[in-house]
């Protein structure tokens, strides 16, 4: 028997079937400092642990999004190793906030399978758990690629589409547990817009770009133990008409999101993502803009939420929004179409 | 209202001006790690808590350039997002250490305006301090930047140029409580060289080389939260005549400090910043050298004092120490003209 | 006299000298950090704090090659600075468990000299011991490199060649404190194969692919204060025939191991550095291959042992497990031969 794990195919997962991924993973505060040389993130909740305090934690969390990098990494041996393509995000939580000393686990369960008509691929469904060591749930959501059948005769038995929310609702919103806004220091956290500022439909261009390297896309990727071949290995990737590794779409999410500082400098808080899609591959080289708007907004009594759309774009600045046009055609610049619930403190 | 931050132009500045800083920043052991990584720093005092108790400090401090670090990134989003060029430091002085899991934030006090005669731009004199959790300064200097105007027409009211000191007094070098270099351990230090060693004039060719590459330079650069455009913006960076992002100059700063080991190893710890010129751009894939001069010697009892001018070259060794000529032109190769005082151990 | 440190010479060695090596290193979870970042390494033992202690420890200990770089990087300015090759490892034995907080450093013994015929170089073998800051000896290894001479005519007294054994002995290995394999994780750990499934001679493919670019070299070379300049004086090295920087081999050996993890999932914890050869120099955007041959098998009582060869290669996948011929001759793709010990625990 090989011992080499060829990852699974379409024909490999069941309806019902739970993967225990490997390698639980200690995030620490040298996570969080790779966190902030690779995008250069300045909310301050996350970069003080004397603003954390302040608001009712004990010291800062770290960004939601290394949760969900972390959790993803772990799926991907198991889940989108043989993968075309992925496709999309829903129904993604926050359960708990993460702190440095925190080990996170992760499990998937296939909630849906359905093969395409070529019978070469299929889609597969999966919700994700993350949990810290004391069994908490840190995170949940679910995720849909398309992956490679290996033998395109094999049969799959059961086959189910889930149907999944187009956005998680308000009530279903967790906030850290302690979260208190009510001393929030508007100048350290460097700017004075509260939830109450912000109106649905307004958009915010985030002016600056950020150009990403070989190497930090890399070193991104791998600090998540994210195994995506196409993300690292340059000599298969010469045999792509790109003739390129691609980026890592996380890379691309945690750009824009650091980029968004500039106007949403408290919304920094991601409570939820409620979907999520790779409009166009993006290689190393490339310098990313973006722009956010709001799409709702939710008072969740102690804080405001924002609902907010962050659109990223390659070597194309953003203050005319490029977006997609009435046939639903994006702009061919636009890499990332992003969909967030975000925590924003209440002017009071 | 938009909310995107344009940054402040020359008349928004006023004498006598508080600016609160955004982002106070908790330093850690992961941007210990990073600054090792990234330059390759080789003072035991930074590098081991052992080290560092033997010279009667609870654990190693950062090195004193890390806070430097931080706290100039914090003032980069108010003070010189709208900078044609970074003019000059003075009286620049460490007061307290920082040790990891303290936690800076920083302001600004407009010192000196002077509108330029073209009424096109002007220059602003910040002095900035950097403060820690307890609110202890640990860190105080002045800067000056040429600011872009938003509007040529624009009156700027009261200006004045402020004096300051060609270099720091040695009765105001602040040394860390605590300090004790009588049980120093020479040989783990790296070498011999005590106080008594250095002579005034005495030139010392640091050798090594070190190439710096885009990605390190945009993690250097990130990693304290500095948001100037120049250092990251590719698209934007393409249009001007280099093409090129330049790299922060706080890079090669660290770069030469880290190369002057060889040479200066038991003058790792900076007690004041005299001045510094960041001679010409630099930019990625070039390789840095470095050579140091001895400007003055100070005794301060349990400690000696070197006060140091650092000179750092791209693609140029230092062995014959390449300078301003006598009309004060630098050699084309030097980038950096760096003056600081060190805290020295002395044979005793 | 000039403070510059022009390295070692193999004229200024001496049988039965101790070199007490400079910059003492606390070891941090930033440094973990940057090692998963550079290599993206899934062994669970050093990824998790709760897996840990699941196997008897207090906590994630590092990966033993951190250890190995620390210690090696140490030993750059006194041994290898004006090498010619490194030729070789023998009698490498970790000795005790590092953990994040551990404070290490270094000195190394001549037991060996023996003068090339041309007598413009010379073969130098030390031994290199790395301590704890409780002078626990936690890392020994004999390495040997040719160093060349300052002066051809320099007379060098006494010579001799040290005799090294082929392989650690299994009775000579030595397993960190409390370590318990009773309860291992095999879903968590990634994979099910025990001590006993594996067999001699049975050769493993690792698949995939790690390319490494050229700030990730640097970073990871910096990051253990090694300061050999053909990692980073790319001024010098483009007088070099390569016209490139050399890769360090240490980065050849961390990324080939962490590739060994689909297939090795199990035998992250090396016991003993048996031997190790840079079969052919290695430069920056090359992708790195590996495969793993199982040399010996050895029952420790409580955990087993297996005695590995990992061959690592460049842009050239290992399916076929490309080797040396007959006449001992590599492949051309082979620039890594690395045979070592690692720890593995029994289905029992």
């Amino acid at each position: 028997m090989s011992k080499t794990d060829p990852g699974n195919y379409f024909e490999d997962f069941r309806l019902g079937q739970r993967l225990v991924h490997a390698t639980p993973r200690t995030v620490t505060a040298g996570d969080v400092a790779l966190y902030t040389a690779l995008y250069g993130p300045r909310f301050s909740l996350f970069s003080s642990d004397a603003f954390a305090q302040g608001c009712g934690l004990m010291s800062a969390p770290v960004d939601p999004l290394i949760a969900f990098h972390v959790v993803f990494g772990k799926t991907v041996p198991d889940i989108s190793l043989n993968a075309v393509a992925n496709l999309g995000y829903a129904e993604g939580r926050f359960l708990a906030p993460v702190f440095p000393g925190d080990t996170l686990s992760a499990v998937s369960d296939v909630i849906g399978l359905k093969e395409n008509s070529n019978r070469k691929t299929g889609v597969v469904y999966v919700r994700t758990t993350g949990v810290n060591q004391r069994g908490e749930p840190v995170l949940s959501y679910v995720r849909w690629v398309m992956v490679r059948k290996r033998d395109a005769e094999a049969e799959v038995a059961e086959q189910a589409v889930p149907s999944l929310a187009g956005a998680v609702a308000p009530a279903d919103l967790v906030l850290p547990p302690g979260l208190d806004f009510s001393g929030y220091d508007w100048a350290l956290a460097g700017a004075p817009h509260a939830f109450e500022d912000y109106a649905i439909g307004e958009k915010i261009d985030h002016v600056d770009g950020m150009a990403v390297e070989e190497a930090e896309h890399q070193m991104a990727t791998r600090l998540w133990q994210n195994t995506a071949k196409v993300h690292f290995n340059q000599f298969e990737r010469a045999k792509d008409p790109s003739g390129r590794r691609l980026v890592y779409g996380g890379v691309v999410i945690s750009t824009a999101k650091a980029l968004s500082f500039n106007g949403l400098q408290n919304a920094g808080l991601i409570l939820a993502i409620n979907g999520g899609r790779h409009v166009a591959p993006f290689f190393a080289g490339g310098t990313v803009f973006a722009w956010s708007e709001v799409l709702d907004k939710a008072d969740l009594g102690a804080v405001g939420a924002l609902r907010l759309r962050l659109v990223a774009t390659k070597d194309r600045p953003c203050d005319d929004f490029p977006d997609k046009d009435a046939e639903g055609a994006y702009n061919p610049a636009v890499i990332l179409d992003f969909d967030y619930w975000a925590a924003v403190p209440k002017r009071g």
